[in-house]
């Protein structure tokens, strides 16, 4: 890839896209962010409004989509992304994944860029094997409330990799595990932000069931980093042959180990219980806040843990900053936030 | 529902899509038939041409979709559906499931419609139970690339109920296993049409892998009975219930049971394996041709078989023709298109 790029991302002004906006104009490239601000907020990005290398637009990747002068690569990063936002928002979850998808692919395709699709853990459901490794093929409840993002996202995948396979895009699929850091929203129902703002607070810590569910949490910093590397790793097969169309009509599953262009988890694979992240959150902050337990949501993952040998394989990558190191930052930013809001 | 409907069904030239236009036209009903003829064939329909209450639409369901007039039930088969079929267009197999559910759903809620979706057995993928109830969550690989016709089903089954639970829309879904007919197509790689054809022209039986693999066919004019009856069966849900957001957002995967809003297997319990399937070929053919083994296509299902018990208690439906008289009149059906076509 050039060292200067021209980079698409949309849901650009959310958490994770926000944190990418920042890494990539940082490194020299040149960042269109995309947002309809359903889910993201302008704050994340107000500080890179006028650089120089640095533009947002507010447009909906459902509708047709079209950007001026060439395009390096596309981050498809639009999504509501907490189980919160996507019970709240079902159909626009459903259309981002699926049409926005195809949108994204079409344009990158036209413009000949590299597509990365944002996936997520939650294409492996409420898991059946642990940790999860990428050829899981997942547990998912298609007629769930909570079903509407794993299935879109399960969808977003498999259109991914269609294009791939027969339009010879260079795509890349990253499927995130639980991230945390700045710029989450104190009011999106995850279990991080939830506790820090209910300690720093002083209110009750609400844990849904028994809190003996398990979660691997990733600082978004180590996440980004991962994402990166992804982005930028060379191809690895030759187009030709997955685009050979009696290839794939005659292939019998048999591989050379994965590809690039295979899905990639990215998380960390230290795995704790919901309660024992309450505790944690209760001696960092040193809040004297109660746990209060409360019915667990539909289909609730009972344990959630990366396999990320991949990812070490072909990126050489793993996360870098520890839990505690990673929660005094967060807590950090949302003492100021509160602070700032009163 | 009124004796005389006005009824849209999408992929109404195809082999399923066909007979449903054939039974509803017979009952009074007036059908207009929607097919971009891509794996559907005017031949399925040539003899309604003409008829007064029915209409035929080449266009595709993916486009802006608009009907004129009042629309009391909308039918939504359009698809490829053969494995060779989505293989050889994925990309439109992935649209017509995401894209072309959604504009159907859309019509559906503007004309205040009764929307009917035709989904699969694919949805279990490689099932890890046997026999599969509608309660069982799949195991599909989503990014194989016969993960696109089983992905765009979920896909269509989550937006269905998204819009069923958030626009209030009186939804049905029905999972189709295995049928077979005629009008299928003699080149279109399923198992029954090839063994026969196959048959009938002395050629060898191409079955793959060891035969051991089961499967439970139905007879298309048993599979139709069942549609039909869903698809009139009475709502058995207030509305009010399942809109309320609150109620959405809270609750714990209780239930009253199954809903005539939920999906419905439909298919022939009976199981044989595929090796069975061609003795019975070769029995009621009276062909001497020889069986070969090919290599198993990638993810292709070792089981598969239909817990119907729901549609028994919602439809009291059962299937009606036994598989011998079933395989006969396909088999008769196959000799007059091979002997027409010399």
């Amino acid at each position: 890839m050039k060292t200067r790029m021209r980079i698409l991302i949309t849901g650009g002004a959310g958490f994770l896209g926000s944190h990418l906006c920042d890494r990539l104009v940082q490194s020299g490239h040149s960042v269109i962010c995309m947002d309809n601000l359903l889910t993201g907020r302008m704050e994340n990005i107000a500080h890179l409004l006028g650089h120089e290398r640095f533009a947002f637009l507010k447009y909906n990747v459902c509708d047709y989509l079209h950007v001026e002068g060439p395009l390096d690569a596309l981050l498809h990063f639009a999504s509501p992304a907490s189980p919160q936002d996507y019970l709240e928002f079902p159909i626009a979850t459903l259309k981002v994944g699926a049409l926005g998808t195809h949108k994204a692919l079409g344009l990158a395709r036209a413009k000949g860029a590299r597509f990365l699709l944002a996936s997520t853990s939650e294409v492996y459901g409420d898991p059946l094997v642990n940790p999860q490794a990428e050829s899981y093929w997942g547990n998912v409840n298609p007629i769930s409330p909570r079903g509407v993002y794993d299935e879109a996202k399960r969808f977003a995948e498999a259109m991914t990799m269609a294009y791939h396979r027969y339009h010879g895009i260079d795509t890349r699929i990253v499927r995130i595990f639980n991230t945390f850091g700045p710029r989450m929203r104190a009011n999106d129902g995850r279990v991080i932000s939830n506790f820090i703002v209910q300690a720093l607070e002083g209110k009750p810590l609400t844990v849904f069931g028994g809190g003996q569910q398990t979660r691997s949490f990733c600082y978004v910093d180590d996440l980004v980093q991962g994402i990166v590397a992804l982005l930028l790793a060379d191809s690895d097969r030759t187009m030709d042959q997955r685009t050979d169309r009696k290839f794939l009509l005659t292939q019998t599953g048999a591989s050379d180990g994965p590809s690039i262009h295979d899905p990639v988890n990215l998380g960390n694979p230290r795995e704790l219980t919901v309660l024992e992240i309450a505790g944690l959150v209760l001696d960092l902050t040193g809040s004297s806040s109660p746990i209060t337990h409360h019915p667990l949501p539909t289909d609730d993952p009972k344990v959630r843990r990366p396999d990320i040998g991949r990812a070490r394989t072909l990126l050489k990558w793993e996360p870098q900053v520890a839990l505690e190191d990673a929660l005094r930052r967060t807590i950090e930013y949302f003492r100021t936030v509160l602070h700032r809001e009163g």
